[in-house]
C-alpha cells in the first residue's frame, strides 16, 4: 500500500470513526494504526482473512463517501495552510498564537 | 416551536443535509427554511400529514445523532467566538481580515 493512501486513510478514520460500527473501528484501527496484517486480524477475531479484507474495503469506501459529502479532511488541509499564514502574519504575538492554537485544536 | 429549536435545526440541516435522502431534504427544507405547514407539505407530496410529521421527527433525531458524533455545529460556534477575538486582536489589518474571512468561509 502506498504511504499516501495510508496517510489519507488515517486521516479519514480520524474524522469519521464515530460513524463506524465497533467492529469496523477495531479492524481499521488494527490495520491502519497498529500495522497488523489481514491474517493477524483474522486470527485475533477467529474469522477468515477474506472476511477481514472485505470489511476493511467496505469501510474504506464508506470513509471516502463521508468525505465526499462532508469534506472534513479537505477543509482541515485548507485551514492548516491559512493557520500557517496567520502565524507568519502575527509573527509570534503570544495572544494571537494561543487563539490560532485553539482553532487548530478544534480540527 | 421555539425560535431556538428552529435556529438549531436550520444549522444542523445546513451541516448534515448531505447525509440525508432527497425526500428528507425536501421535507426539512420546506418545513424549516420555507416555513410550510405539515398539512401543506402533505398536500404537495400527496401523503398524509402524519407521514410528513413522522419523517420530519425521524430526520430531526438523525441530525441530532450526527451532531452528537461529529460536533460540527458545536465546533462552528466555538470557532466563531475565536474569530471575533482574532479580529479584535489584529484590529482591522487587511491581510489578517482576509485570512480570517477565508477561515470563516470554510465553516
Amino acid at each position: 500500500m502506498t504511504l499516501e493512501k495510508t496517510t489519507r486513510m488515517n486521516y479519514l478514520f480520524d474524522f469519521y470513526q464515530s460513524l463506524l460500527t465497533s467492529k469496523q473501528k477495531s479492524y481499521m484501527s488494527l490495520y491502519y494504526l497498529d500495522d497488523f496484517s489481514l491474517g493477524e486480524i483474522a486470527e485475533e477475531y477467529h474469522v477468515s482473512r477474506q472476511a477481514v479484507y472485505d470489511n476493511i474495503k467496505r469501510t474504506e469506501a464508506m470513509l471516502e463517501q463521508y468525505e465526499e459529502k462532508l469534506l472534513l479532511f479537505k477543509k482541515f488541509q485548507e485551514r492548516k495552510k491559512i493557520f500557517e499564514e496567520l502565524r507568519k502574519l502575527t509573527d509570534g504575538q503570544p495572544e494571537a498564537e494561543s487563539l490560532i492554537d485553539a482553532l487548530e485544536k478544534l480540527d
